[in-house]
């Protein structure tokens, strides 16, 4: 047996054709493409596209993926129903996370595990999560659910179907950026899981149900709603973001939103969201949550020597675009779906039961079995 | 970076004081307590206080733990509703999975991480898993839902609540044996992903919830269900077992229940659900299924020096205590359930995110990003 360090921090469980970081360079691609041509110049169709088959898709093949997402964005009545039911205090990744369990019972195809098989469920969960995140706010607020526009794209879809009004350009650019930007990020904790379960020939909502209870924790995608309970706090209080920070530290209190496993450089993500925080802010008429965020970062890149991350303009940005800050962590699994269904994808087409060992610490083998009426 | 071997075979991906596993001298032991030991002396309560409190109880401790199981063993109206709800299509481990992530919803600590919270979980997990496994079979048949009792230890009051009558002294201890036996595995891989999904400061109910998706593949819990299909088919042609093994195998397939990963000597499990077996056989009157278990046991030693695991005498015991087929892998969770739980919460008490890295085997990065237009 050969000891890994904690965490399997730097250990190489898996070769994969997916993602490729160079955390010294900074480096983030799919596919061998870099996150930054792809953000500047693709859409999250095309980076699904990219993610499920491998390569870029031509005019023809982006349209009937975009067709396809479209079609697919339909649940059953069950799942409506199970949207209601939920009570009112249920947190919403248990709700997602339970919804898209039983998307299973649904699935035209959930006793198949081959490669097509899979790709099919792919698209049919991406569509069908974003709708259920929609849906589920929509259902809490008492309002009357909308149904996905044929003519929008699905990032902007995903916006009509949660506010019921068509976003406008920027909003739905923007959106349709930080949906590329979440996509996937190699063997991140959520993916490995979804791996793991896959891993024993379970099915791909198997799958995908591990990697969104392991996505609601806050070391993982649970990170951007701490950033933006933090910009609040600071903002109703009147606090100097500065003061406010430092006071967090001195109380030895972690900032979310800085430091990466990975990356030693900035994360190229938050190149992305920086920026699109910034516009949304202007163009809202509401900097504020930019220009909080922004100083802080200032401070903890001189004082700690940490980067922002792609948790922290999340944040601001998604406030921005009328998002709820419990819907942050759902929202990353809109995205993010792509990526894990890919890895499972992945997984299957060459696969081996991930079983790793544990190195025992506990009471010295052979303990005495004492019956139980002679015990202390 | 360095590489593990695939599947992360012999990579040592945590400590652990739970499980000891001794591949070469066939030790199983829990908490230094060897198997033999706990499968001829105790309980599955004791075992499931062993695993969480890290000792052996005393009586009071005992009888505490037990009537906390009982208080337990009720489920809000919701989940019920929620058992009903899910069509009779669907596959027992995927509405196991749903209903079992929707307890979240109702459990008084969900937003409750700590130590003492989550073993305040791990019993009321172990007590609803055991009720709703067996409310999920009688809803499906009809019949009228049966309050476990409070006379009846978890391995009587399960059979009590799915057949509605009060087991035999040989079935019951039978299948508390059973439960014993599935207690804890060390990290295998639904195990595996509770940790994984724990490790991101989730929460008890996703990581049991990823553990039942993992559990589902025919590569872990699913086995036994796949060695029952055998032993049915060979009971339904007629055939020699013997022959019908062999015909398997020079159809390349491969004949589940046998070999492991961690063993090289026979399964310490299998040692005791082989006589299980026999004796539920002989006193049912039915003892085919072990006598069709028992043949192919020996060719498959001889033919390809592969021992018997745990899932394969649990098939013919199973069916023999009158469990149907597709609840073979839930009654699995019935009983890991514990060891997951002890799992969690080990792993919560001395945590580091577990986030492996890949190796990237992709197209070379950077592919130039050619505008859909240019593309062929």
């Amino acid at each position: 047996m050969v000891s890994a360090p904690k965490g399997l921090e730097g250990i190489v469980a898996a070769n994969s054709g997916i993602c490729f970081i160079d955390g010294e360079r900074g480096v983030l691609s799919y596919r061998g493409y870099d996150i930054h041509d792809l953000a500047d110049h693709s859409t999250f169709e095309e980076v699904c596209y990219l993610l499920w088959f491998g390569r870029m898709p031509n005019q023809k093949e982006l349209q009937e993926l975009q067709i396809s997402l479209w079609r697919e964005s339909k649940v059953d009545a069950g799942i409506i129903s199970l949207l209601r039911q939920a009570p009112g205090h249920a947190l919403p990744m248990d709700v997602l996370r339970t919804v898209v369990s039983a998307l299973a019972f649904f699935d035209p195809e959930e006793k198949s595990n081959d490669h097509e098989a899979n790709i099919r469920k792919a698209i049919r969960l991406t569509a069908q999560i974003s709708m259920i995140v929609a849906y589920y706010d929509r259902i809490r607020k008492g309002l009357p659910l909308v149904e996905p526009d044929r003519f929008l794209n699905h990032a902007a879809n995903f916006l009509y179907m949660l506010t019921g009004e068509r976003p406008s350009a920027t909003a739905s650019h923007a959106f349709d950026v930080a949906l590329i930007l979440h996509a996937d990020h190699e063997l991140n904790a959520s993916t490995f899981a979804a791996r793991v379960t896959a891993a024993t020939l379970s099915d791909m909502h198997s799958a995908i149900t591990s990697a969104i209870g392991t996505l609601k924790g806050p070391l993982h995608g649970g990170a951007n709603e701490a950033v933006f309970r933090i910009l609040e706090a600071i903002d109703r209080s009147g606090a100097d973001p500065v003061d406010y920070v430092r006071g967090m530290l001195a109380q030895k209190k972690k900032v979310p939103g800085f430091g990466h496993r990975v990356y030693h450089t900035e994360d190229p993500r938050a190149t992305h969201l920086r920026k699109m925080s910034k516009e949304l802010g202007e163009s809202s008429g509401e900097p504020k949550w930019f220009q909080i965020s922004r100083r802080i970062e200032q401070f903890i890149n001189e004082d700690k020597k940490l980067n922002a991350n792609v948790d922290f303009y999340s944040a601001s940005t998604y406030h921005t675009l009328g998002i709820d800050l419990d819907l942050f962590t759902p929202i990353f699994a809109v995205s993010r779906v792509s990526g894990w269904t890919a890895h499972v994808i992945e997984q299957l087409d060459d696969n081996r039961l991930i079983r790793p060992r544990a190195e025992y610490i506990g009471l010295e083998y052979p303990q005495k079995y004492i019956p139980i009426g002679e015990r202390q």
